[in-house]
This record gives structure tokens, sequence and C-alpha cells, in this order.
């Protein structure tokens, strides 16, 4: 699998120094991802290269550019690392407690007057407490990112990124909880337990199958929002791709045969969501037969790969398998959006070489364009669950907003998730959710 | 149960107008806790009057307010209420996210490499996550403050208010985690599923005797500090008030008898704390027989209450119980701390009329002297678990840094925190906590 790699890398004040060195990791077949001058000295200079590629493939970069007359490799950055050190989030209160006066009142002896009111009158924890603006980020760590189960700790890094992101993007509080749990059932408990905590509940890289029974027993057990964000905040993006990238090959989602390939949580999420929308046609195909029953009973046609990729306009593909759709197997004219990350099924370029009318990878797909609004929505609206109006509604506003040759508008755009945020409350509110 | 009421009370601008509605309110036995002029027009003043009273004493007070010739009672202060409203904590991103290089770093796809650093050698969580610094502030709201089994729910505004100042305080994230379960058992087993979440285990508001043995059975399963905080924490500040208590009347703990009113949590930690520093005899009064079990098996003498008043050198009340202790009882020259909040067991003045040499009530004995510097100062050593060297650690500096005449320093002095952190650190590193 790829990671982002970081090298430092020194060249000399040379002409054509730098082309040399990324002509070099052109060659061996790597994109430059971002690049940055760290020092400059009289006679050199300090390059930040990131790159995303095979950590098998270190050694022998480095001896090709180490072979080059003006470049040396100095080593890795640390930059992601120093950037996740101490953590990305912290607790801070709202109030300076600068005085006796002010301690008094929001701790002992004042605060018994509001736990008396609360006691009195539960729907009052909305004003009085944090709560409905606090979400829980609750994984048990069995499929983190494409890496699968790495377990509950060593998920908290994508736990924090997202209560960093809600923060920063919706202004709202994000709390990771790890469950070391891996039983449906019994983390179905743990979480209803302390669900009161909470305004709303989103689910993060918990395995299917397990994530659907999680999923469906604590919709139906609790009276706030719970979502499931690899299945339906991924869905939300990814219909918004879908019907970008079909509008741009001059497909309509409408009147298209939808194909998926890979029908885990994101799989699952699309289809629901494509099927509630009135999309005629989906095939679908996954090696799992418990994820070909649970997409038969959404409405979706199980086939396989090569009936998939035949019969399509659109390929939609979640597999987390790279390379698994084959040049051969596209059919001229199809829209293909193969979104495994960091490695999609079938590189664009190879794609659209294919015959491909339109093809994209999932780098710009990215889920944090749905929760941080997709949450704030539910929450300003009060709504105690989320409906297929909200995420529909989400994907349309994403959609909506993407300049006329992107799928999806900037992620880092706080307009975006303002409208995101209007259009899922108005739609709670309509929906009566 | 006297609750804090915030009075709006407008007088015209006469001499003595004020002093006649202050008389009032002494004349029916209320204390002014804080007094402030919301506004003044030309010829009358808005008074903010902070009391703590029965709520039932109310129509009389404002009757005789009415009655004053310049003095008009207009209603309650919203102060307090107003406070809390929002909640008074949220989460907030420790970095500027602000272009897709932070993003991709942070997130997704520059996360998966903390994550598999964190997965391949989980001890650097600790560096890379904010869990080193969050603590988990748990309750099910069997026992909060002095208003007995309100729920969870009711008692977040005190989580909120601990987590508050622990930010304030210490740095710390704290996380409040409602817990809806009263079992002892189940209740072990759901904090110690999400325990991995955080750096340190706060319990609170948990009723006797369940705290007991939920705390002993977290303690002995989990590897971080986990501190029921109205055993432990309420104890530090309860010794460290004792010991100054005792040395303004001239009695040292050490050759003291004293005794204990009250064996439920506090109580428990308070005799705990004073054996595991030699303190050579403790009688104990409590109605409950489990509580004298738990009591006589740390060490301490059963015995009823009249016997604890006639033989104790030092006396300390923590039933809930107001006026529990009678005039009649107190054996002159004796110390007596009544540490029930809102209302002691006696009044100190009524004790010091009776004999008492030093008497106080539990108004400054708060438990934020000690929380924040605790759990700061395990956190920081990397302590596993809280010791009795670590409390006491806690309880001395905070005795050492009152000044000549107060019992204990001023909770809102960063330095007394700072300090309390630096000598739990080091006692947990020297007795290998």
């Amino acid at each position: 699998m790829k990671i982002p790699e970081i090298l430092l890398i020194e060249s000399a004040h040379r002409p054509g120094s730098l082309a040399s060195i990324l002509g070099v990791i052109g060659d061996e077949g790597l994109v430059v991802e971002h690049l940055a001058s760290l020092r400059r000295d009289q006679d050199k200079t300090v390059w930040e290269i990131t790159l995303e590629m095979d950590p098998d493939a270190g050694p022998r970069l480095r001896e090709r550019i180490d072979a080059l007359p003006n470049a040396r490799l100095l080593g890795r950055s640390d930059r992601v690392f120093n950037r996740h050190r101490g953590g990305k989030i912290r607790t801070v209160s709202t109030l300076d407690i600068g005085s006796l006066q002010i301690l008094r009142d929001v701790y002992t002896p004042g605060v018994a007057r509001v736990c008396l009111a609360i006691r009195d009158n539960p729907a009052l924890a909305a004003e009085y407490t944090a709560i409905s603006r606090t979400v829980a980020i609750v994984t048990n760590g069995t499929a983190v990112l494409g890496l699968g189960d790495i377990g509950a700790l060593a998920g908290m890094p994508v736990m924090e990124g997202k209560a960093a992101l809600m923060a920063s993007l919706a202004g709202l509080s994000g709390v990771p909880i790890l469950v070391e749990e891996k039983d449906p059932k019994r983390l179905v408990e743990i979480i209803a337990a302390i669900a009161p905590s909470f305004g709303a509940i989103q689910l993060e890289d918990i395995a299917a199958p397990g994530c659907f029974e999680v999923e469906d027993t604590l919709r139906a057990r609790l009276d706030i929002p719970v979502l499931h964000d690899d299945q339906h905040g991924t869905a939300v993006v990814a219909m918004a791709a879908v019907r970008n990238a079909g509008r741009q090959a001059g497909q309509r989602l409408s009147r298209s045969v939808v194909g998926q390939v890979g029908l885990g949580a994101a799989g699952i999420g699309i289809a629901r969501l494509l099927l509630s929308r009135g999309t005629p046609r989906i095939l679908g195909a996954d090696l799992d037969a418990g994820a070909r029953q649970r997409f038969a009973a959404l409405g979706g046609e199980p086939a396989d790969l090569a009936r998939v990729m035949a019969e399509a306009d659109i390929v939609i593909a979640t597999t987390g398998v790279p390379g698994l759709i084959k040049p051969a197997m596209v059919r001229a004219g199809q829209v293909i959006l193969a979104l495994s990350n960091p490695d999609p099924e079938i590189e664009p370029q190879a794609a659209l070489a294919a015959g491909a009318a339109f093809a994209a990878d999932g780098k710009s797909i990215n889920n944090v364009l749905g929760f941080p609004g997709l949450f704030r929505g539910a929450l300003e609206a009060g709504a105690r669950r989320f409906t297929d109006e909200m995420l529909v509604a989400a994907a349309e506003t994403i959609a909506d907003l993407a300049s006329d040759h992107d799928l999806v508008p900037d992620p880092l755009n706080l307009a975006v998730h303002d409208a995101v945020t209007a259009a899922v409350a108005k739609a709670a509110r309509d929906s009566g959710a």
C-alpha cells in the first residue's frame, strides 16, 4: 500500500539540479504531492518533497537520487509526525473563571441550581450544557482508513483528526471514544450506555458487517442522530461526485445504469442513497455473499465484476483493492470513479486511456466535505435521527457548490459547510427527523 | 436544603436604603454571599444580591423587602443560568487547518503514517495523540453534590464544571462521560471498554457503596490512573485543612484522636489517608453497617456519634446531614470541621460558642484545590496509578500554601496547582506509581 513519504533532499545550486531530482522521481512512477524549500544556503538548498509510495520502493529511490551528481538524500521529514505531536484537539473552558464568584456560579454551590433544573426538566440540558453541540466519534479500530483492523488505539489519530475538523469547520465539539470491543451487540450496549453524554454519535472505522448491526440497533434505540460515516458520510460525498461526473460526461444519474464494485460499508451506503433517489438500476459486485444479500435487500442487482463493468454506464468502486479494474474491462464512454484510498482500483489516466469518458480516483472525494455540516445541521434542527432526505440534501448542496470542472468543492471553504448545515437542517425539519 | 438564590432588588437613592435591605436579610438569618450594582438610574439602583437559602423562605423575604419604604424586589437574577448557557466547555483544534497540505497531513492520507506507527508501537500514542493530557470525568449521577441520585444527565453541569476547571487550572482536557448504569459490575465493564480513549479516569458523584467496588476494580484492571474524586480528591483537601486547623488550635495530627462523623465516600477517603499517614487513633460513626465495616478494615475504630464527639480531639463530619452535631455534643477545645455542603453538620459560630477551639465548615474545602494538580501530576509523571504517597504529597503542598489564618489557599491561584502538580509528579516517580 502507498503511504505518504516526505523526503529531505539537498541539491546544489546548479541549473537543472531540482529538475534532475524530480526526473528520477517521475521515472520511478511517483507523483510529487507537495514540494517546499526548507533551507537555502549559499550553494545548496534543502527540499522537502512529499510523495505517496510503497515503503519497499524507498531504498531504490534513495540509491538513484544519491547517484545524481548534484543531489543527496538527507532522510525523511518529520513534518507529518510533528503536526500530530501532543494530539490535535483539546478541551477548553468557554468561560474565564477569573473570580471566586464566577467559580461559585459555574461550580459549587451555584451549579446545584442548574442540576436541579435539568432533573426537573431534562430538555433544559440542551440549553445549559454543551451536549447539543457535542458529537461522540466512536471506533473500535476494526477498519481504520484502508489499514484494516489496527486496533482502537492506533485509530486515535484519525478520530482526533475528525474532531479537529468538526471544530474548525463547524464549531462542534468532537469527542473521540475508543472502544475495546469487537462484538456488535456488546459494542451497542457500551455506546448506548454513554450516549446521554452526547448530542449525536458518529460511528467511524468499524468493520462490515458488524457496522450495519451496530448502526441499525443504535438508530432504533437512541433518540439522537447516529451516523456511520464510512457508509453515509462517504456516500453523501460520493453521490455529489457521481452527479457531477455524470454531468461532465453528459450522463444523468436518473437514466444511467450504475455499477458498484465493492459492497462494504461505503458501497452499501452509496447504493442506499442512489436507490432512495430513484436510480433505476444498480448492479453490484462483491466477493462476500452477505454483502450481496444486503445489496439485494436494498433493491440492487448482484452481479460479478465482469458483468458490472460490461453493463454499467457509471462505475463506482470502493473495494480497497488497488488495480482491481483492468484497462481491458473498461467500456468506451464509461464514467469511472475508483474511490479506494490511497490506491484506486484503476488509475484515472489508465481508465481514460482505455476509453472511459470520465475517470477520477478518491483523492478529492473526502468525507470531510460531508460530516461537519451533516452533524451541525442535524443538531441545529434538533433532529432525533438522520433521514435519507438529510443525506441527499447534503449531497446535492455539495454537488452544486463544485466549480464547473471539479467533482466537489474545496473542503476548507467554510461557506460549503455552512451551506450543507443549512440544507441538512432544512431537510431535517421538512422530513420531521 | 439551601441553594444559591440571586435576588434583584431596586432601592431608592436615599441614605440607608441598602442598609435597610441588608438588615432585613440579616434579620432572616441569611448571609450575603455576593453583592453587585447592576444598574444605576438617576434616583434608584438595581442590586444583585446573592444569598444561600431554603427556597421555602423566599415568599416571606420578598414580603418583608417589599414592605420597606425605599426598596422593591424585582425578581431573580439569571446570572448563574446565564453562565451555564450553551455549556461550559468545547473541543478545539490545536492546529490551524488552513491549507490543503495541512489537511492532508493531519487527516488522510498523512494520518495513516501515524496510525501505523502507533499500531507498531502503542507507546507512541502518548506522543502523537492527546490521550496523555485527557481525563474522562465519569458519573452515573447517583450522588451528585449533596443532591442525591438525580441521574447522569442532571449531573452534567457538574462534570462540565470539572472539565472547565481542569482546562483553566491545569491545561488538561476533561471529557464528561455520563453513564446510564447503576450496577457496579456493568459500570466497570463500560468504563474499562472506553478507557483506551483517556490518559486517566476521574470517577465522580457515584454513590457509596458501589463507588468503592467500581474504583477498586478499575484500579486493579486498568494501567492508567483512576481516582474517585469524592473519596480521594475531597480527602486530600480535607487533610490539608485538618492539618492547618490543628496547627491553628495547637493540635498535632500525629498525636490527636480523630473522630469522623460520616463514613461515606468522602469519610472513607479521609480515614484512609489519615491512617496511611500514621494518625494513631481514628474513631468513626455511621448509621450504615457496611460503612463501619469498611472503616474497621482500614484500621479505624467504629463508634457511635456520642462517643466520637466525647473522645475526639479533631472532629471531621461528612454526613450531608445539616445540624446533626448539636452544640451540647461539642467538647471544649475540640477542633471541628463540619464539611457537608452547602449546609454543615454544625455552624462554625455555634461550635465556637459551644467551646470548640476551632471550627470551620466545608465552604472553603473545595476539591478544586486538589484534582487538577493530582491529575496533571500523575499524567506528567506517566504514572499508572495513584498511590497514597501522591495524595499525601498533594495534601501537604496544599496545606503549606495556605496563609497563616486560612485552612487552604486560593483555588484560583495557578501557582497552587503548579505546586501540587510538581509534588504529585515527584511522589509518583519516587513511589514508582
